[in-house]
């Protein structure tokens, strides 16, 4: 995806309002080259993989047949803090549960994985046209601990944390990231540090 | 890129002699799907990024005409020890001198910025069917230092770090990354812990 190279100065043009309309992925690319910019952390989208079956290679190199893969880790990861961060966008147009179906099988023992390696995982989830971070041992809880095809808005209200739409940067979820290292907030996810 | 799912034990069918052949990719693809198995590291190639013109989406999603981008990170991330890494493969047919043109100038930037964010950082370099690891800040430090377009080859095993090929994975450069994070041999590359 390509985004206009825009100065620092443009952020300010956008509004909190206008954000909500915008692509859950576009608002965490800005968010992300924020953060380049401002050098507090080093956080990229994968490129999603393809399969290619036919490349032409003159006048230059063209793809011209394709497909896209599906990812086994998730879409964002880099550094922060000098810790490993990783994480998945996910948004869904149900108002009452987040479906498990947006999530692959092996990106769920992925996230199990960065964990026990020390990496700091969750996905940011859009429902209700609103956003949460819910850390990935919440995610992995809740699949230990329930059948449920979908998880719960009540449950994603209570073990994540709400992202606010701002400026600089557009959804500062490294703010998040910050609690939930200090050992998140008394809310339900509390537990964060007694568990490591 | 596709390579088969191979059991643990089939590593072993595969001989030093024969790995020294192989493609540079495909021998540290193996090795991170080794490392991925025995749960050492999590360390992941990134897909080249690609820029799409066309698609079709019947009787099924294809991509029809795309092109290649020019990455502006290195091409293998993941977590090791809690740690961040991120390095760089690269090969050269000189065997007196590694061309820098092999390095955009925004991956030489995102080297030196993984580095000031605590994260481990190197390129495995490919020269004279030799394979070494040369630590990031090597790299920052020979072009700060020299004018020159190459690397030559004995700065490379000056500074750098023979990677022996080996069985189970078929190139230990985690070894190599011990080593580095304890604060490396006296062989020149000694220096970093003071350093940091």
């Amino acid at each position: 995806m390509n985004y206009p190279n825009k100065s620092k100065g443009n952020y300010k043009k956008t509004t909190s309002y206008a954000n909500r309309g915008m692509d859950l992925e576009a608002l965490i690319n800005e968010s992300n080259k924020y953060y380049l910019e401002t050098d507090e952390a080093l956080i990229y989208k994968k490129p999603t993989e393809i399969g290619i079956n036919k490349v032409v290679y003159k006048p230059k190199l063209v793809i011209k047949d394709a497909y896209f893969k599906s990812p086994s880790t998730l879409d964002y990861n880099g550094i922060y803090k000098g810790k490993y961060i990783e994480f998945d966008a996910k948004e869904t147009s149900s108002k009452t549960s987040f479906p498990l179906s947006n999530i692959m099988s092996h990106q769920l023992k992925h996230i199990e994985k960065v964990i026990d390696h020390g990496g700091i995982c969750f996905l940011i989830i859009k429902i209700n046209e609103q956003l949460f971070l819910l850390p990935g041992n919440k995610v992995i809880e809740f699949i230990n601990n329930y059948e449920r095809k979908s998880i719960p808005y009540e449950y994603i209200k209570n073990n994540g944390y709400l992202l606010q739409y701002g400026y600089n940067p557009l959804i500062d979820y490294l703010k998040i990231v910050d609690i939930l290292e200090e050992g998140g907030l008394n809310n339900g996810s509390g537990k964060e540090k007694e568990e490591k």
